[in-house]
């Protein structure tokens, strides 16, 4: 059986590895408070040219999600949110566990607009009785989006704006951030990131490392007492260095766009792989997920060897699936896929 | 400078590396779904002599206890803890941030005992206005305590049975666990801790894992839906093998109490050291942590060599301090202590 | 200006007056534990033809729901409600307050139906994921809706059918209740409501009384202890009697349903004297909220002499308004309002 | 049966009833936006000497403090409380429901001071693992407190000064706070606890109103957005002039200190009496609730006609209990106490 299911199948890359086991018997502090994690929040700051940036580091992205929005919202305000968004589909209420709604916005493609976001904040303020309703005072997008689509640099100025202009926090679900990074979109990099928002994080566990997610607060305001909430939260990881140790390996020798440059290639084969065969995309996905609509026979045939994901029936016959990539996935991998295509 | 802070200061035991190492390419299923896991529960039921055990991994202490505690309580309950307990000193409020209170009860070196817990009952059950107060109904106690010390087989057994007979739950912290079960003491073992509470778990992190709790729960009525709750609460791994794999190897070839062994052993050199001396102990702990009390003089010159945690001001010239050995503390380095003291 | 713009404009039924008059320097035990609590209890028991029914008096609808709602639900588990439904719209996010989820569903008149509700506990329980996602637990309705809108009791009959089959909890939000019960159609009366429903609540506070919700709990499992819940979140009124009187005299003498008919007839007679002037309504309301569709011109108009509430633009020209009648609404306030049409 | 259980065992001042009769019929506003309540405000603004304070009216007081905390608090941090106060003793969690601890500390009388703050703070500050512990925040002392005592303006002072110096946010709970206004000792008015607090309550329940407390916050900072708070928290009334005619009544005239003026003096004529035939008193209250040490046997004979609440065993033969008078207490019952001791 080959896998194509996620981009979290498999364990870390060999660097990562080896700095664990280079750094293995050394005695250090907990919590986050050695220096690979100094040292690895260095590195991001000056990747974000952002000198005071707060970089906090977390095990998963269900915690990052749900630690940075209860910190930052006041009880009473909600976080608005795709449909479709990872906090609103797969976190088990998360974020209502600390008490915040989920304001949904629909979508086709995972993406939501500057427009949209407007049209929620006027309507909660020209409601006359907008002190009975959840007050939005924060945009989650990720980048990429659940459907693998990416928001370009011109999309997320639009909605940075519209966040400043109606005192909006931006947040950014990078759990898989890498892949937009070296998409062939014109899409912001970790400086824009860093300038738009007010706070998003670059995704370890999807792109090649054990586990981790380094959070980076952009707004000061937000940062205040950060580490509280994060012990509070149960996120505060005792052997913190082992965050520190895979971002300084992931960020090194430009390690974390390579590996997710090889999985954006390999899906890209598959991509090429299906549309000449005739198969329509269910999202336009310049990233490493792509969503084929496929007759039901050959998904059963398929599903014989290949691991992946059944993602939405279309109709009688056909159904929409996700095939992922990974840092790691052999391209003979890929060959096999194509020749059964 | 040689660190007696914590046993958590360095990597993994070396076994535990190379399974990571031998199994990292390997593709499984995420979220402890994987055969590693699997495999690991198996080992952990039958230590219990519990087939029908329901055993759940966590990556630290404080998100293994906020899952338990919030699963098992209902809305107005609250838990009964040692005022010294972790989760009423060091766990950032995350107990009360799921909603409940810690009923806290004096102590002096760390345990409660049954008349504690009676008394506690008693005084809800009899006061007329009890629906205006946080109803007890679980005990919270750490073994081996924050103080070192361990509740013996039969104070357990004391303890389960005020427990049982009003209808109290009854959870077992063992982040250090292991020490107690190597410890020179009539300590309850895993199948008395199976037998005896609802719930418990064993310590990976402090004994020689990268990370990892394994929370087994003994009744079946409070396991019901368990991992949603370690969804909702952001604790469910990714990659959630790396916490089978670990808890396959310390529990293999009995390598999880060698570890133990190995600190425990150390510290009984160094309390051996201190009391030869001269110097008293603030609590008589059987286990990895010692806590001798010392002029401020011999701590300020100890110091200069040594990291060790100052515990408690004694008075205008004595503290109480704490050194901590752990599964790799090197015989070297003790002896290193022990010609400074 | 004469006001159409809710049911609770005024203080009280003079009834109720008098009885608050009549027993004001009695000496009583606080928090419901009265004999007037206790005869209000048994009067809506007897009414309910449920004799075990457990019964508590809350002073607003929305603590009413919360209480309940975080009483009954796991904390991973969520409310299914109609997207127009109360709880969604106009509590200020009071339910994931206390960290449960609103899975929302589409209606369009303020009802959802049985196969809804199905379909949700289907994908819920067909999804592999399902540990990832809020687990559907409870069903909340609102009778009438908040869209005037009134479930048969075959419909009821339906929706209890499919939560008892599938385990989910029934819950009705009977604020405007006493406007079911009178409307002209077959609707559930409270001996239907207790048999098919885990809990409801027959509102005070909209037909009639200064204000009070009476909770009428069926099952008893999910009754268990709740007064610590209403204390926990802060409902216990010191002077409980005050409810329990209220509830005494508008469910003596037939007075509550005596006082849902006066106003629902008004609002026939509103009803009539739009659909006749050739205007359409927004749903089809058989209670006191009517919903024509009128010309923007008109509705400028009417707002110089009556206070209504405008509910929904339907494009250019026509904007949907809502008038609300009362248990005191004079019959020439309407006559006036009918000359105007 | 001659209740000295409570100062709410009764209806209301005749003239709250008389406003509530007057006004029965008007049409106003929902949710506290009406005349009345702006008109209170305005009353309480000018006693208060501080025309920019913000005023809300609640039902009841554990309400009231849930949401002042809750909305005041981040979500690490904690309120500093006396072991005995109202929030930790008889509020079934409600501050911990929010996501809070209450950080308590020793008293003998109800009664907190600064030094026992501060070091609470600096115990905080200087622990070098204060991220790990629940951060205090706010101070929450009761006036008079549940023993019946009453800070001098000095004390708060004092406390207010820590405070600030610290800050923390300083909360009065003010359930009684009518009693420490006419009591014979040189307490805080109005105007001190506007200037000193940061927020404060003005009881009604407990001095003659059917309910409702006058939440004054002097912060501008916390008092941001609290309408939505109080919506969120269940507590906002839909009949809010029900409050706003209540406070008119009672600030009006001078009568709120009248009627604690009329309880006390009577409190007085009971202390008197017990400390005439040579009996202690627990504390030293000046205010309406006294606390006379009294034999068992001599408990039994006085239970026969007066209820009063047994507050705590002394030793084998003594308990001290509580009488508490209201008012409306009649002297004759007062006189019927006193010729039975």
């Amino acid at each position: 059986m080959i896998r194509f299911e996620s981009d979290y199948s498999e364990g870390a890359h060999q660097s990562i590895l080896d700095r664990l086991i280079a750094t293995n018997n050394e005695q250090t502090s907990g919590y986050s408070e050695d220096k690979y994690c100094e040292n690895a929040r260095k590195i991001i700051r000056s990747l974000c040219n952002k000198p005071d940036a707060s970089v906090h580091f977390f095990v998963g992205g269900t915690q990052t999600n749900l630690t940075f929005i209860a910190s930052a919202l006041k009880p009473y305000q909600g976080v608005i949110a795709a449909i479709s968004g990872h906090i609103n589909t797969h976190e088990t209420g998360a974020i209502e566990a600390t008490g915040h709604r989920i304001i949904t916005t629909e979508c086709s493609d995972g993406k939501i607009n500057a427009q949209q976001i407007e049209n929620i904040w006027q309507e909660h303020w020209q409601d006359p009785t907008h002190e009975h309703i959840v007050q939005p005072a924060m945009v989650y997008i990720s980048q990429p989006t659940e459907c693998g689509t990416v928001y370009t640099l011109s999309e997320l100025e639009s909605i940075s704006s519209v966040c400043k202009r109606n005192n909006l926090l931006l947040y950014v679900d990078g759990a898989r951030l890498s892949y937009s990074l070296v998409a062939d979109v014109l899409a912001p990099d970790l400086t824009d990131l860093a300038r738009l928002c007010d706070a998003f994080y670059i995704g370890g566990t999807k792109t090649g490392a054990l586990f981790g997610e380094a959070l980076v607060i952009s707004n000061p305001e937000v940062a205040r007492d950060f580490r509280y909430m994060i012990k509070r939260q149960g996120g505060l990881l005792a052997k913190g260095r082992l965050l520190g140790l895979q971002f300084e390996a992931l960020l090194s020798d430009n390690l974390y766009l390579q590996l997710a440059d090889h999985a954006v290639k390999q899906a890209m084969r598959i991509r090429q792989a299906f549309t000449s065969a005739g198969y329509e995309l269910l999202f336009d996905s310049p990233t490493n997920q792509q969503f084929p609509i496929l007759p039901d026979e050959m998904i059963e045939r398929l599903a014989d060897n290949f691991a992946f994901h059944r993602w939405q029936k279309m109709n009688a016959r056909f159904t929409a699936v996700r095939f992922c990539t990974s840092w790691t996935t052999p391209s003979e991998h890929v060959d096999q896929l194509i020749r059964s295509i």
